[in-house]
């Protein structure tokens, strides 16, 4: 077998054989395709596709080119989720507690942050103590007695995937359907869950900024899922504006804390309640709407809230997450006011992630420092009503300094109109095991 | 500008433009743009094409992206040649005389040979005491005392072409049509030349194995000469056989002084006479019905061979090219008899090459040795009655051992039949400067 036959069958159309692919990633591990070939053949299936099989067998030579997890030594269904990464998504904090609280076995390796999006590994640093590097008996164990383990991902999972994304970032083969599902499904599949519930963000702040886009992505990876065996859903949700009201560590643990005492913000705890609610279907745990039920429940009794209490104890933590020492405070705190009276009627999720970034929230490089206290809270959303001078945001960082650029691009972020703007539902579509897609609210019916 | 951002723009189909190429080729010379970016770029080129404008912007970079030579202190308009390469193509050892001999100067670089097809310098250093690295006082010297020069190319001629060159070849983005076009007109501008006549060969021994592709190919490199200022006309010449009946450095040598002495095979003698007539036409000799009576003089009277001399003479040879002890020749020579009676119908033209190769004529690698005296003399060619046991070609080798596997490819070149062949004209198309397509007999009326 030869790779130039390998990229020119797929330039000129053509189906890759299973056995091709295969050959493809392994020689990309070996050394033995190069990556300008790997380049070319990337190119070549951006332009020309791929089919769900070719797709399918992509992401299951990627998965493994590295370690695969093992979990059968943790009873039970095991159901991992992923979100497509958003501006704000806290979701992992209040959906991993909530659907370990029912009965259904977490054990999550999560990533940390890079550009505007934030990372759930960073989120729990926030917490004194918290530690992400469990070893693999740690995190098995702490599966198996409390339900629950969050741990940053091992360094050998699906290493094929990271030479091939660093190679899409600097040759314009990012924004590929097939490669985007293949790369999210090649860590999902390592990562040894049986069954994945996807949470696929649309808009402004997400990476599909169209709803047919995020729909196709959604229904490849469900039909990766049921061609490797694993069985995935898909849920559609709203990034057209952040989610929740808080942006940067620590301030999202707090929201999280928030929803699973039963406040917080209304999209916030209805994503993630919604997403709990399909992964404890998965698990095994009755139909949806009894699970939208359970899910309640552990909300209303404290079991969830209970549930990060244990988490956090067991990996480390010095006081219980909502104790008042359990995470350090922004020094600075700055008031942004609306600069006009009006509707809100837009905010661009990315430029609101960049201007909390820019406080000290996130990374400028993938080893770069970070300020857990630092962030944003959102005081006035998209649809909501603001006088001139009304405070509409709150800036929390360590230096004045950082304060007016951030400023200036959180205020060029909002819109403001005289009428009320239009406000399209925050779940928009799920997609079945089967890759049936029916849009929100028809399906709730 | 970002090298991504060109990628991606060409990924979807839009045109590039000049000031992008620019920094494209220029980033590709100095580093900045890295081999897995352009092999991106380049599969892009291949699937989404190039206009003809961004086919002659690409050319003049890679042109400029060397030494460009100044001909200038030539008098007169400077005319070069072009073949796109084949078996037993020798038509510049006899073109160059003629037309040096009717008065339009020939300063022209030459190629080595590699694979299948040989290369002008290694059939002129056949020649004892003939030296192809000229300096370039000399080169130009020599044009300007006896109207004639041929020089192997200096080291920095489109440097940019040999870098993509060579990652076409691992990339399986050789055979796009504008990057072929753009590969060999740039090396044409950087030769310094006025005017341009091209020679696309056509058929199984040929790059281009379609009359229709051969004829895109020539159109799109008469577009780029007309768009850089650069007359260029095209002649498209059958290679389903090889040219001539000799094949081999010095056995190439030989056949082409027999041309200049106005004997020879019809086939040779055709094209070279026919791509002679189209030079001095470029060169300013008047209509090319003229132009042919020019030709045709210069073998009557001799001039064109005594310019041979002239030039071997100048160039170091020890004697005259028709001397007896001008080139050695082959210790072992081996006569192929015809397995079959009845009339050859094929001549597979590639194997024929690789099987002069096998027998010491071409170079395994780039700078692997040479057995000048070694080729093959095809005694009987396609179309021509054979019976059982005829002799239809010569061996001509260094070592014994080298003839079994020779003479196995050459048999497998043959094919026989019992019906009279159908022979396709040997010269099929013109191009003339402006782009106009006729085809042979139709333009010759």
């Amino acid at each position: 077998m030869k790779i130039t036959d390998i990229i020119e069958k797929k330039r000129d159309g053509k189906k890759l054989a299973t056995e091709e692919i295969n050959f493809f990633i392994e020689g990309l591990c070996n050394g033995s395709v190069y990556e300008y070939q790997a380049s070319a053949l990337l190119m070549a299936i951006y332009i020309r596709g791929l089919n769900s099989r070719e797709t399918a067998d992509l992401t299951a030579a990627m998965a493994r080119s590295g370690e695969m997890m093992n979990l059968s030594e943790i009873p039970g269904i095991k159901v991992d989720k992923h979100s497509t990464g958003g501006v704000g998504d806290k979701t992992t904090l209040v959906v991993g507690p909530i659907v370990a609280a029912c009965g259904v076995p977490v054990a999550k390796m999560s990533g940390r942050g890079l550009g505007h999006t934030g990372g759930t590994i960073d989120k729990l640093e926030s917490i004194r103590g918290f530690r992400t590097s469990l070893s693999r008996e740690e995190f098995i164990g702490n599966a198996k007695q409390i339900g629950i383990a969050i741990s940053g991902q091992t360094g050998n999972l699906a290493p094929a995937d990271k030479i091939l994304y660093a190679l899409r970032d600097v040759t314009a083969t990012i924004s590929s359907i097939p490669l985007i599902a293949s790369s999210v499904m090649s860590k999902k599949l390592a990562s040894g869950a049986d069954r994945i519930v996807l949470d696929v963000k649309t808009g402004s702040g997400a990476f599909m900024k169209t709803l047919e886009d995020s729909i196709k992505l959604a229904e490849e990876m469900v039909s990766i899922g049921e061609l490797t065996g694993r069985k995935t859903v898909a849920v559609v949700t709203d990034m057209d504006t952040p989610l929740g009201n808080s942006i940067g560590n620590a301030l999202e643990v707090k929201e999280a804390l928030e929803v699973l005492r039963g406040d917080g913000p209304e999209d916030l705890k209805s994503v993630c309640f919604e997403l709990a609610a399909r992964m404890l279907e998965l698990g095994g745990k009755g139909d949806v709407t009894s699970c939208r039920e359970l899910v309640e429940n552990s909300i209303r009794e404290g079991s969830a809230l209970k549930k990060f209490g244990e988490l956090a104890e067991r990996q480390g933590a010095v006081h219980a997450p909502w104790d008042k020492d359990a995470m350090r405070e922004a020094a600075v705190r700055y008031n942004v006011t609306a600069p006009f009276e009006g509707y809100i009627s837009s905010m661009k999720s990315e430029l609101i992630g960049k201007a909390s970034m820019l406080l000290g929230a996130g990374r400028k490089t993938k080893d770069g420092p970070l300020d857990h206290s630092a962030g944003i809270i959102l005081n006035k959303k998209t649809g909501e009503y603001v006088r001139k001078g009304e405070k509409i945001a709150e800036l929390h960082t360590s230096s004045h300094q950082l304060l007016p650029e951030a400023e200036a691009m959180l205020l060029q972020a909002y819109g403001f109109s005289a009428e009320v703007p239009v406000k399209r539902p925050l779940i928009l579509a799920y997609v079945d095991s089967r890759g049936v897609t029916r849009y929100w609210p028809e399906h709730r019916l």
